[in-house]
């Protein structure tokens, strides 16, 4: 099941630099991880803002809500969450 | 270029029903002719709400104002749109 | 998967009172209905505003949307939708 | 007399490790005791966000208060309460 | 029990003049009615709009529904509720 | 002359134990001064929330914000502040 | 007693040209009124707006709100209303 | 003296076609002019939305009012209005 | 030109007082300096708020941010600045 | 391709002052390299605020979330981007 989730970060401006790239490289791994896992099916960075949209793909509730805590960056993001479903105008790809 | 639009969409309560069926109608040729033209990219419905999430992939501002602008429902529309842009923790899904 | 749904009705107050009673009528018929199925797991009135809370428990992200857009009253009403998950430190109520 | 909170709680991110613990911890047992008293009917989780609705049972205004005041993290939570009656449309479920 | 509502009230501006004075006087008549029964127990205009602060002291959340919804001009009214204890500094006025 | 103002209090969750008490314990004292004087004419509690309403009764515009002001905790309080008038609907309490 | 209003007027664009002139003359009577019996002390037009800020000095807050309910064009105002008082930095004009 | 101004446009979806024709074309006449007479220094559309943004370079504010309010759409348009001063990292392009 | 410029004052609860009185001195200071060249036409304070509203007269845009962003508080204020011309209802109160 | 991107500064208030310095200075360079290289067009200030406009005119969304991330002053800005398009009204000014 798909949810579009729009994240919005906020590093505190004095985070220790070590501590800031630590938590970017975190990030950046478990992003990836998921991405791999097929959790994450697709991430955008927003032009112009420390923000991203990302479209989970994930088997439940609970799972998103595991991908989403699991963050590393957690405490610093702000996130809107929108369960989706398919489009009745949605034109099947694949057939 | 990638675009995140965002579609509330708000037909009046007591739009004639002909009418509305010839919209909802003209709406979906509409979207779907984007969509095999490779305007519109993917296209979701926000679960429980006359809404969805619209990614255009567009050659310039201007085509993505005369995509919109040219939606057969915009006057019932309110748009939020976000420029996107690759993020740098996105894997590379074709290599 | 469990939602929570709050519903806010903005019914004109120039309806036409036959057209009101029908309206009410038939979401009570469709409310109840969900209910007996399940799909609603339990409804709630804000007290003081024309608004409820509404726990749905469904299959998919397509049957919530079909679900809270069958409402008879759908085109009056604004919703916010939220996705639940277990709370971890919810007691096991059948243990 | 029931009421619906929605809690979203913001630990600060530099919070000692030891201290978060255990405000967790005293969180959990605080719950769990007005759940087995009854006071608080349902818990879940705000997928993708460190948020919760909480179902309140309580016998006046003061007990809702001291109940919600009362959670070791009340000074990082805020809440949106809103007074909850019977719905018109429920089916009474034990009939 | 107690509870504050702000009422913000909206009739139109080519609402039937005669219409007007019949909802206004009903609204009058209802209020006072409320107010001789002990349900209102203070009632203050906000000065500068169409708005009021009552002070609701009813037995159930209820017969606040009922109460608030019974408002002759309830189609017009948008409220704010919110439940009300007895504060820690209050003086008690009687001993 | 009446006012209503709501006061939303956010002492920080790491304020010193011992200087919370006196914040507690003087605006306690300074809230009953006010209230003795007749300048509060009456206090309520939001239940769920670190928060109140604040009915004052004042002889200028000057006297209402000398006694906010004074408030020991005013650096930590938001508030919303409307002017009040005696209500046409009003039922005059004492004839 | 002083009191800053911020009026943002809402004619409807389809009002009968004839009701419009009929409102605008009966609103610059109202207000001129006003303005000579010292009641409105100022009155500025909010610049690429249909909106004003007024300085009421009125008596008392059943008399500002007897003059702002009286405007001809009330129905059509959504009023923002703050009581003011001395600026303790504000030097005395006239010493 | 320089100005940005937002304009968000709500043309009524019913609005009849030939009135919304002579409305677009009075307002693009009269955009030109003002962009002739160096009154709008510069003009952009916000893609995906009937909006735009509108630079306006007056010689008062009373000026600025009379080019915004003269708008033939004026009474279907909201405005965000700011002054604007020059910048002090501003590069002078022709020096 | 006029502005009216709302500023809401947020200094942190816990500055040094020597600091703060420092602060609150050259705040004075600085207002009065501005009133006495006839750059603030008016100040008021907004009762029950660490607020005011400041009329500004000045040459151009640049001395409104000039005279602003000069302000020893400036770093702990909000500010909303609209910019006003004569209202076509003021009475001439010279003539 | 242009954006208008409003940007809302927040220093702290307790910045080291030798750091401050450093950071408006940094802001400068950079912003004045990216105005000679063409990619920011125009900038201007919010007069009475620490905010500016930026109109940026880049090869790609990639660009604009270089530039704008780049800022010295990044982790202490607020964005807000829109896309723009040529208007239909806009005069061509070099014909």
């Amino acid at each position: 099941m798909l949810f579009m989730v729009r994240m919005q970060v906020s590093l505190p401006a004095d985070l220790d630099p070590v501590r800031r790239e630590e938590l970017v490289a975190a990030e950046r791994d478990y992003s990836q991880g998921l991405q791999r896992a097929g959790k994450i099916a697709a991430i955008w960075r927003v032009s112009g803002q420390f923000a991203n949209y990302c479209l989970f793909d994930v088997d439940s509730h609970e799972e998103l809500h595991e991908c989403v805590s699991g963050l590393p960056m957690f405490a610093f993001i702000s996130t809107q969450v929108e369960a989706l479903s398919r489009h009745p105008n949605a034109v099947d790809r694949d057939s």
